[in-house]
């Protein structure tokens, strides 16, 4: 028998977490039915192994220091449809089912805000929700 | 006259390249007819000035050094349609128009690896060009 050869996409199999740093690597939220990109956040290795076991998105909180659970506080949650990594294993794309609004300032998506050539920005779209009601005085992510 | 208030969204108005390691924040580019998601990169304030004046996606490669003038080499170039910011302003969308293939590995997509929730991964996409034609012996991406 010969020893098959390994190739780059092999070898670059799961995320490459030693790549980013502290361990961690961005992951895109893309709406599984729209298309629509919800936001970037971060995850690290515990956080991709949860949202693999659970089907449900899991980041880590970069200012909270902590596995951040899209949605256990404010019920938006994140099913996750389909785990894509690219060419480099470095970055990270899910597929998913949005409850409610997926910016924690009440937007569906993170994105809401254009740059124009000219560096101004406009927001574009309307909120969902009310951040105050889906959180409280807290304005933290979840 | 009144001081305005400053809301977060006004404050947060332009990409905080501060706030990425090394001044760099992620970018994504995004298929502006399909919806695709098509690779994510780094930019830093130059490389975003030079997108927002050129209208062409221009990156900064971490592993070159220097500025990413997307599909200089390759003809691959990316024209950028809409510019997005997120609430954060630590992470940016691009919408464009690819030419050609955007991952140097020839495929449509640099995502085009699936993770099963066993954490097997799979090709789920068949390649557009041969890398080896685009780039020659390098296989750099550009």
């Amino acid at each position: 028998m010969t020893t098959p050869k390994t190739t780059e996409t092999e070898t670059a199999a799961m995320p490459n977490f030693d790549a980013g740093a502290n361990g961690l690597l961005p992951a895109i939220a893309q709406d599984a039915q729209s298309g629509r990109v919800l936001m970037m956040a971060w995850m690290n290795a515990e956080a991709f192994e949860e949202t693999l076991q659970t089907g449900q998105a899991t980041y880590y909180s970069r200012s909270r220091g902590k596995l951040w659970r899209k949605g256990e506080t404010s019920g938006h949650r994140q099913r996750v449809r389909e785990v894509r990594i690219d060419c480099d294993a470095d970055a990270i794309l899910l597929k998913v089912d949005q409850v409610g609004a997926a910016c924690h300032e009440g937007f569906a998506s993170c994105f809401f805000r254009v740059v124009d050539s000219d560096g101004g920005v406009r927001e574009v779209e309307k909120r969902l929700v009310d951040p105050a009601e889906v959180y409280g005085d807290a304005s933290r992510k979840s």
